[in-house]
């Protein structure tokens, strides 16, 4: 057994090791805070129940207090929000100090707009909390999509954050669609371009990229990848950042689930495209593709295949 | 900078906007409250100690008062359950006012019968624990997959909502699903009908739709679809609800990862489909069937396919 | 309306019944308390806050204070580990009575011998950073991909747990792994082996076994599975344990979204897998592959496939 | 060492006789819940955030969302309380079942009268805080006494008490007083008449009783009581209720710590009554009243008097 | 300014003087942990709940349940108090190492006796309600008592903690009767002794020591101290423990406000004695006695007396 | 009933009312926060646990953790005392804008000199414990008046509170001393001296006011009130802050429960003043006073005096 003199032996050692290190894991002592996943998930949370009144948050309002909740709601929002958004900015900002005037004001005004920038999220959500009623049977009416479909609720998170990437706020739409990710198993870039009425079904697996480009009317089931195949690097190695490199989805494409299909290609509209197909190129409108006939074979002897 | 009087409007307008929205994501004011995710979690959990006594919940119960637990357990959970299923049945009920008589009524009746499936729903689960401690390799001990496997937990919350939804307690069971599906990415529609001893390994990506019909001992590994391939619509572009639409899986059927079967085809018994296979089609008893051969290929250049 | 004194038997009926149930689901009563799922995912994230300093727990720590704090945390995660421990021990462990002398002293043991080993995990996990900048185009620096992606999240349980594994710790390994499972989709089970630079893009899905073992710089992509093709089975119709049944991935192999390798096969170094692949053969280093052409083809009328 | 079959029977044992224990301690079961002393709580430190704008609750609002937040406070505070009243009056109510239409109604009633005596509520504490700004050397500021003094807080609660109390409210405001007296030691019962600018500093151990009635810019110290001396008997050996029995205490009259005052007796305008008197009589205007000299004596030995 | 450096020598140097620290305020590192007061709080709401059922706890229970809430609540008492019975008597017991099977063992004994006195304590509250009603006029009905009067509370915490200091719990009994002392500012010790139907009004202030006695219907106002009046030291100056030093009071006393009652006196059955009198002496049955005259006099000028 | 277009109107006119309330209550928006009375609390809490070790916060150290642990949680307190500082200052202060330099600098500079202080606290403190102990016969150890004794409780509190007013800290101090106020009603004033070897007994109802100054080994029971018997009002008829006006107490004094020493006057060293008694004027050393002989009367009939 240890003896005691060991132990404490064993504890300074490796609390001196650890304080050594340099390098790529460790951040500055002093450096202000990061970002807070907690704060942002409240912040998409009383979003969703402002988009969604009556669903989320606080479902007994009263008819003569909605303007006051609504407002109140998007009064700590707009505060939480400046100062997530304030330290996403500071995340990489070398100007030394506890405080950054520059952040603080780029911050506010990001904040303002995102604002603005609501009740057309909303808009488009309509349409999406439709197309889910619409393309699954199972639904018994749209609210209960609102209530219980986790595609709605991946769609949200990446049309708020999606606005906030649009406004260059650096961290902070990622760590929403991350907060989807973790919940729902579907990971949408907040940079990817998604036009109205879109609905995944299901959804774990499925990733769409962060130069994807998706028209109106797409069904996505899960499992499906729209990503990148190949990139170029620089000459010290590192990836080329910023380069399209992920698929454009034309209006009223249904893809099922398991399909991968990678880099800058064209699925045209209408087009069909069935479960676990591997497609590199594009295709035509109106397409039908599924995988190769699969084939009949003897399996080894066993528990398994 | 945003000015003070414009960040006032700012505020001002978009409560405006937000509040004089109508149309799909409005619920009225006024109206009862919806079910709480937080509190079905409650009670999954609270049926979850008292299903698999001494691993979940209070593990340092005494010899003379695991009665008394149970009892008072299963007390809470009946409360609960009778509030949250009377919430789902308001969801859509009309009857004005605050409450709603056949809706208490109803929830009561739901709640009593529901208790008196638990028996049964223990003697289903205890195959699936055996099922899986057979099943893997890696399972040291059936103890081990009760506490640690993610198939185990997910299929708990779907015999238990498939109960409530044999019963016809609307939304509450898919919330209990849903809530399975969020932790293990395995999702399975309250609607399916499941034998005896039945394993799903790793299990993230599993979908098993609402009315297909899996037998004995099947065994399904991650990334399995059970879906719908096509469906009608009615005359408004709606889909028709509730037409049968999915596979059904005899006995002793194994099924590899990705592995998607679309459409109410039937796998017969003593069959094994290889991963990643997509199959529309029915395949006779005993069968094996595995993907295409892959192909070798020159890659792009670069630093991907 | 069921009436009262229906209700009363109801559940006093139905408390009888669990409370007779014997066999595989119940625990003995007073037996030793299990590993506290919640408590081990306390530990994962002291440890989070010590190997990446300043990104996760307390990020306003001051230069002089590093080395308290460092102390301090280490000194919690080595009580709360050694209870955790001694309960996985516990767990399987016949000596009876509330506490057993023996698994304390085994549970301090790999306690101590763990924290040893943090120095290295955390050099490791330097290099997994590296290769997470490095592949994926969409960070824009390591800093992002150490707070916002799911594969680091998941690297740095699974190599945690790893280290528990090696010691022979039962349970708490598999809890570690599962608890980043849950957030992620990446089930990489304690026992798999995976060298230096280890990058998983998105990952939902992705499944490595037992008995894999991974070179360095090898890179998946969400839903690649590394799983068992069969295993044989014992006299009483049990799987064996402990037999090599998972891949080998040597260095420098990239592996697309959502292909499948079972068994122990081979792939060689410098290998490229495409999508969606079955392979359960080997490949020669170098290799490239991808799934068979797939096929055009009508789809049946409706609103699917 | 007590066998467990004794353990068991102790258990049961105790269980069966508390359970068929009668009589004044037990409510029936399936009545009506009772009222929840943490949500008055709240409702009172939500009113105390509204009567002290930026002193509690969200000290960091902006000036265009007051309004919202005030609002949304109130409508909050609105529902809370119309549910505490009604269970408040159904606490002795006789009407059978799980509801009461009368109850409600009144309610709802009540608590919308309340809502509109808070600005006079606000009038009168904005003399109270004047009051003990002026009385107390110590205090740098009105600002000051609001945040920290105890006797704000106690009468605070007080007023908002009396208000439910005068509308008749059961239970409710009882609690409430309870509530500050818990904390600051003062009890006030709301059925007490208090004029403006009263200030009661330390405070701990003041009682004022039910039928007391002080005038303007009384001002009291710790341990002041004005209570009941004695109460007439009905013909069962009741106490008559409602029969006016404490002191009545006119304009601008301070009474110093620890002084004791008994039955309806009236103490006259800008009289002083010394620490630790004991009165049952009524005092004269512009009275100043001392306990009569103390004595020196010799004590006993030891290590006390 | 302080510099860095400064600062760093600041924390170190304050950290090393604190850590070399000795005597009377440190105890040993390793020891066995304190009783945890929040345990032992929730332990006297437990038992309240169980004593004054549908008042406090779960006020919502069903006939049919009562006896499987009964049995639950005290199963967890009962697990809960051994423990910090155990801690208590671990708290001055000199055997070493991290357990103790003597104090395991007594704590086991001192737990089960205890619950078996439950019923009496019972029983004698059931006088106390009784009491608080007759000696009120204000309350309105003996429950309201049992719910809002600080008098029963102070005095059911009492009566527990009395049954575990006659079967000699070291410091939990304190513990017990400290929880109410903060709540109510009544501190009765758990070595008294007091008889049935006892009643405190308001009771801030009241102080009863450990050897006092007091006999059935005995009523006492805030503010009145049964304590001790000296004390003899033995050779090193400490006090002698043990010694009967408080004061006896007989059946059907009232003792009004303020007054202080200190030493072995005896209080005659049948006596009153009015506010702030010090009483030093015994009084014979049947006694009246109150403070001397207070005088009027002339006050100095100016904001006070 | 009230008509929902009434009930819109009662919370609309009442918003409208305090919104526009000016005056005394209300803090300007968009000021700095307030001092946090949670966090006040949570540091003191630290501290206790430093100054205790042991006792209070985490009792299971080890013996090679305790530098560590102290350190981070001085660490801790450094940092949030720091900010809670700055709002107090901050809380007058007229400089515009969201920070203040000033404030933070200073703010810096006492938290720095107040852990240096820490040492000497202790000392101090370690004479109470003992005092305490010799003290109060029923006190079984020096160890159980650290855990148990509300009078210990709050001279932690106070000596905290003192080294912060020396050093000119606003509000702080006084939060600090509310909250054992709170706790134990003993209400000591930050800015009062007191000399070593200081116990309080029981406590509840102690007042020790800001200018008043005891000596060594002074001991008090509950209700002893040191305060100011008159004070100055200037030009405007505010009190005049700063004037010394409270009761200096020399070594060796013990004063009984109740009594009330009022204004700037000397009791001197090894003075015993007993119970409920009124003075303001001094005592020469080692004298004893009583209360005036009480006096038998006859009380009205009925159930009281």
């Amino acid at each position: 057994m240890t003896q005691p003199s060991n132990k404490r032996s064993v504890l300074s050692a490796v609390v001196n090791e650890l304080a050594q290190a340099n390098g790529v894991l460790a951040r500055r002592p002093n450096t202000r805070p990061m970002p807070s996943r907690d704060t942002i998930v409240e912040i998409v949370e009383a979003l969703r129940s402002v988009l969604f009144p009556g669903y989320f948050g606080d479902s007994e309002l009263e008819a003569d207090s909605v303007r006051y909740h609504l407002g109140n709601v998007l009064d700590e929002v707009r505060r939480k929000l400046r100062e997530q958004i304030k330290r996403g900015l500071c995340f990489d900002c070398m100007t030394p100090g506890p405080t950054c005037d520059q952040c603080d004001a780029r911050a506010e005004e990001i904040t303002e707009f995102f604002l603005t920038r609501l009740p057309d999220v909303r808009r488009l959500l309509a349409t999406d909390v439709q197309a889910a009623y619409e393309g699954d049977p199972a639904a018994k009416s749209p609210n209960e999509t609102i209530y219980c479909y986790p595609g709605i609720l991946a769609i949200t998170n990446y049309r708020l954050a999606h606005e906030l990437y649009a406004l260059e706020a650096p961290l902070i739409p990622r760590i929403m669609t991350e907060a989807a990710h973790s919940i729902t198993g579907i990971d949408i870039h907040p940079g990817a371009t998604i036009g109205e009425s879109f609905f995944i079904d299901h959804g774990t697996g499925v990733v769409i990229g962060e130069t994807a480009r998706l028209g109106k009317r797409v069904r996505l089931y899960q499992g499906v990848t729209l990503g990148a195949k190949s990139f170029p690097l620089d000459e010290h190695g590192n990836p080329i950042k910023g380069i399209d490199r992920h698929p454009k989805v034309e209006d009223d494409v249904i893809i099922y689930s398991g399909a991968t299909i990678l880099g800058p290609v064209t699925i045209g509209h209408g087009s069909i495209v069935g479960g676990n197909v591997w497609l590199t190129q594009s295709l035509p409108p109106d397409s039908r593709i599924t995988q190769a006939q699969s084939v009949r074979e003897d399996f080894n002897q066993g528990a398994g295949i």
